[in-house]
């Protein structure tokens, strides 16, 4: 097989953030349920926007976070996702190509605008995020681009994609073409109450078609309704080939049949904001993949990145992330 | 005369920032003047916006940032300016009102689109800035609400309204209003370029109309066509009641007839990026004058607030900037 164009492709809702800071109690008067992410329509979405202090607009999507900071690695990227040709769509686009990643969805002309997230900071940095999904929503089989999910090592699907229908049958199909011409297929599980809206449709996906399974502490345990950390690693072992699972600050377990390795979380001086944190982690550990390094290596580059992430507001970082990547590379 | 309703009611181009950060090479290639604004037409702002890096987007213009940060130090506020009925025009509408700004412009419904600005930040920290006014262009004296000029104990105007005719009669008409009414008049030069383009007309407007006075080296320099500081600070002596004169590290001289003050910059760890530091020198200085403080001591606070604005990136400070005024205020 010829050496394939790109690391990575993602799919994934095309979002654009609006992150404003929040005090707890205001999520508490309006019924948010903080840490987690909420789809909500339009009106809701401007009713809660009309609430908030000052706002900052940057460029989001879980997908295409990961996609946006794999290519300032230096990984060679592609994304899809639907924008609507407006003003946040403009700004989707530029920035994930300003990035060096292949871009080429065409915008919507007509239908709902650009998807956004309205992204709410709690003083102790966690995040509460209400999405609009707007124009993702329409993204479906039609989107996709055949050859260049050909062409590509890893095909990385975000869980969240499980919820517009039209883009759940672009994700099977996209897999189905990535694993017809020998590739790789990496699931991110986005979001418990995600996990807990599709479980038996995931749980059938991974033992079908993920070989790389990401997930955080609580969505694992949503997808397998254990109560332990422990437990729902002996029930993913083997359950996909390689799962590689984060704990926050206390790092992340990779698990590949008889493989596990427990990696220690990387140094962060002061935590300003978790967005990102599990998007930037899977940026690193596929660099890490695609690059051909093992799998603690994968597991320590993607905790750097995640570190970096949430040392900062937004869900990319704003400076060059590879003298770090170099350092734990450095033998 | 009664108590005013408001303690400053800005006037200026209603813009969306969108910052990046970019090389000097860049600026050069591109034959751009570092460390100035430039107006630029839609045609010109995507051509440069294409080249650029990812970006952020948030609220900007230069009266606007002055009111926005004179609103989060406890101020009251009003602000006019035109928005198209777009993206952009609902972020800044959002922004100003969520710091409890009074913003009632209604927004364009057809025509350009709301303004933007690309804030091309250098790595020593330096902006420099392509403006496209769009739907800024046709705030008019049709926007004025004499009412609020009437109720607010200073009007604040930016230079930059000069360079769109329609704005400029505004600005003249706001003047005769709030002076009619017993009001001051602040004016902030805003840019030397600017000042260059509009020199006999500002210096009319100086003598005739101004109160105060907000000026950086560069611009002051330019408005007199003279070679040094002083020989600027000679000549604005007694041309205006107050003139507030900002030099960067070397903090700001304040001059009021016979009674001239030097003060001190505020320390900074590391600049981050200067845009919005003369705008929040403004707010500081403003906020001072309204709560009836001395010169020296306005001049100490907006020196407060400049120096945390440009810790950080963008224009309007992102945390609250009380608790540092009031330790300038503290005996």
């Amino acid at each position: 097989m010829s050496d394939p164009r790109f690391d990575v492709v993602g799919l994934g809702n095309a979002i654009v953030d609006v992150l404003t800071r929040t005090e707890d109690a205001f999520l508490a008067d309006q019924g948010l349920d903080k840490g987690a992410m909420t789809l909500v329509d339009q009106e809701r979405s401007r009713q809660i926007y009309d609430k908030v202090g000052p706002a900052t607009e940057c460029s989001g999507g879980s997908a295409a976070n990961t996609i946006a900071v794999l290519a300032g690695l230096g990984g060679r990227a592609a994304f899809m996702g639907r924008v609507r040709d407006d003003e946040l769509g403009r700004i989707f686009a530029h920035d994930i190509r300003a990035m060096g990643v292949r871009y080429e969805t065409p915008p919507a002309a007509d239908g709902p605008d650009t998807a956004n997230c309205l992204v709410l900071v709690s003083p102790d940095a966690e995040r509460t995020m209400l999405t609009y999904l707007g124009a993702s929503v329409h993204f479906g089989p039609g989107d996709l681009e055949p050859e260049v999910i050909r062409d590509a090592r890893v095909t990385y699907l975000e869980g969240y994609l499980w919820d517009p229908p039209a883009a759940k049958e672009a994700f099977r199909a996209a897999a189905r073409e990535a694993h017809a011409a020998g590739r790789e297929v990496a699931l991110s599980l986005s979001d418990p109450f995600c996990v807990d809206r599709h479980r038996d449709d995931f749980l059938h996906l991974i033992e079908g078609e993920v070989d790389i399974l990401f997930a955080n502490e609580d969505e694992i345990l949503s997808l397998y309704q254990v109560e332990t950390f422990d437990a729902a690693l002996q029930q993913v072992r083997g359950h996909c080939k390689v799962a590689a699972l984060t704990r926050s600050e206390k790092g992340s377990v990779v698990v590949a049949g008889d493989e596990v390795h427990v990696i220690d979380a990387a140094a962060v001086d002061q935590v300003k904001d978790t967005t990102g944190a599990g998007d930037a982690y899977a940026a690193g550990f596929l660099y890490g993949h695609t690059q051909g390094h093992d799998l603690a290596t994968c597991a320590r580059i993607g905790g750097v990145c995640a570190a970096r992430v949430i040392s900062a507001m937004g869900a990319r970082p704003d400076d060059d992330l590879r003298p770090a990547v170099e350092d734990v590379l450095r033998p």
